[in-house]
């Protein structure tokens, strides 16, 4: 019953490895949900979002549910049946998207590429002529390409049409810059298990003031009780007015792993997180393997590589696991067995576990018959890390 | 940033305490969530579910939320647009479930009584003869009144009508008998934070091969993804299809907090909760305190007493929790101000905390100016503790 879980080195999609300073939080007693201890604790993680965040936006909390509840509050709540909305698809989180908004029985237009691709800002502009969207939707950081898609220009697209700007930046939010009051975004979620390096269980989430008179002004109730904002912001605001019984030790390892990011200094993290993932990128590149994006556009916290010819994808991942205690991920959607999804997420970004990845990877490929020059990734990666 | 939360004895409707092997499950290093650990793990939470539930439903499984979240997904899912429901409601949680259900545009006819009563079987009837039920919801543990309403009754009813019965069971699971396949409850959700005494953060919930056949027959999508089971049912069983991210660390410690429970054994922990409660009531009702609820319905796990004229609700609250470190909860929705709710859940469910209780709470009256003999409700309690 109370056995112990095996150490891993968790290099997949999230979650990502946690600070034990994380886990002690998580292991403190309990206060109750109205207690104003707990009361203080909520003030201080909204204020350490809005820091990650880069907002001053007032609504700006913690969903009580994992990155895909944030997905679901962010439409539920500023869509309402019948509105023109456009999602800006680059994967899988992009169909899940545009999903979300069928579900809330909006008019839904799509405009994708293929996977692997960022998407065209002079494509979306020229679907948001047709379309006229009261909301663009899109995808930061694609967790299932690796792609990371420039906010700015589709900001720009929606001032030209009026539109509220919905961004996904789970897999971005502490590890790349997501500047929420910068871009203008209007909605942002995210979740706790990638980049800040927090068990999964919550939803970063952030709305700006214009999205929150949208909200205030819906023409109909939203659709889900448990994520309504109108009643949420109640129990995050002054009244503390009692909704649901927040999910206290997970917001107990949130305000930590928040402190941990501050600490840190967010440039210094974005810094990190650019370094570790230039140094993988040398090493596979070195071991004559691909990469599935394009330079430009390659996430820092998600890396796709092109697993070779003749090598298999899940005796490989299951070797790393087993041999190695390395988790990565496999490809989702279109890349399914196409590519390997190596996350470098929070805690989890280190010199020490891209050179052990490197080299644990190269004893795989090789025992598959795959050449490559012995020690080729890890003398690539040290030599960008030394710079 | 780190300091430690206050030591609290959680009598209030919820969180309860959590025992310290469940605390330190918590804090164990993650794995994936489709790490072959966890996925072994999932299989213990399920069949310890099954335990607990006094069921053999396979779709058995926490939902990614707390006990709201458990209430959404029973309703989304098996609850059409346009669909004739009928809730038994006895208080605030059955006023959220119908709330619930027109959210899901069902046609949802209400069968109300005062709060701090019981529903009488013999109006359930006649509405249902009416309206001709799909589905028939009920609250089986009222947490805002006290109420523990029987069940089979209606299950008598459900069966006339070929309606399916949806049942909360948040304040009883763990605390009350919640026989599932005996009373042929067809959908029943809980939360973790109340009897079953682990963190708020995730829902139990179970649903008859019955209710599975119907949803998996649905004609429309159901309007939440993130609830969807058709979806998160092929996560939790063969396939193990990615849908959303577990809450790992919750597993864990759900994991933990159940195996607690069947450590102690079902008959064993509801006798525990009975005679606890027998305890307090013998005590407030010594100290010439009353009971809101009449004895037959009373829930052992949520104790509502009235508060008595000339002393102020708040101030008593704030003595207990500042003074003593206890914490009660104040009324909800119509009993707001008129009774003061203390909940024996789970962990808290204990003979100190009755007898503590008792004493703190006659030091604080007192102090008001209302009289009781010195020690009696102490005593009165030590009675029923000791036969």
């Amino acid at each position: 019953m109370s056995h112990f879980p095996s150490e891993r080195i968790l290099m997949g999609p999230g979650p990502s490895n946690v600070s034990p300073r994380v886990l002690e939080a998580l292991s403190r007693p309990l206060v109750g949900h109205l207690d104003p201890e707990f009361l203080a604790i909520m003030n201080e993680i909204q204020d350490l979002l809005r820091q990650v965040f880069r907002t001053s936006n007032p609504l700006t909390i913690p969903i009580s549910g994992t990155g895909s509840a944030g997905m679901e509050a962010s439409v539920v709540n500023f869509v309402e049946p019948g509105d023109s909305v456009l999602v800006a698809q680059h994967g899988v989180f992009g169909q899940r998207l545009a999903e979300e908004m069928r579900r809330c029985r909006a008019e839904c237009t799509v405009v994708s590429v293929p996977f692997g691709e960022p998407l065209d800002p002079e494509q979306i502009q020229v679907m948001a002529e047709k379309c006229r969207p009261r909301l663009i939707a899109v995808v930061h950081a694609e967790t299932s390409t690796g792609v990371l898609q420039p906010i700015e220009p589709i900001r720009e697209i929606c001032d030209r049409f009026d539109s509220l700007l919905l961004v996904d930046a789970v897999t971005s939010l502490g590890g790349h810059p997501v500047l929420v009051d910068e871009w203008k975004i209007d909605i942002c979620y995210s979740g706790t298990q990638k980049c800040l390096s927090c068990p999964p269980g919550l939803a970063p989430f952030t709305a700006s003031p214009r999205a929150i008179e949208y909200l205030n002004s819906r023409q109909t109730k939203c659709q889900s009780w448990y994520l309504d904002l109108t009643l949420v912001q109640n129990y995050w605001g002054e009244n503390r007015t009692y909704h649901h019984t927040a999910p206290v030790s997970m917001n107990y390892a949130l305000r930590e792993a928040l402190g941990i990011i501050v600490e840190e200094g967010l440039e210094m993290r974005w810094a990190r997180h650019e370094r570790n993932h230039q140094a993988l990128v040398a090493g596979v590149s070195a071991m004559g393997l691909e990469m599935k994006v394009s330079p430009e556009f390659r996430l820092w916290s998600l890396n796709t590589v092109v697993i070779p010819e003749g090598v298999n994808d899940l005796q490989t991942r299951q070797e790393l696991l087993s041999k190695y205690h390395l988790e990565i991920g496999g490809g989702l959607g279109d890349l399914a067995g196409k590519v390997w999804r190596v996350g470098l997420m929070g805690e989890t970004s280190k010199a020490q576990n891209v050179l052990y990845f490197l080299h644990a990877l190269e004893k795989c490929l090789t025992s598959q018959g795959f050449r490559c020059s012995a020690g080729s990734g890890v003398s690539a990666a040290s030599d960008v890390l030394a710079e």
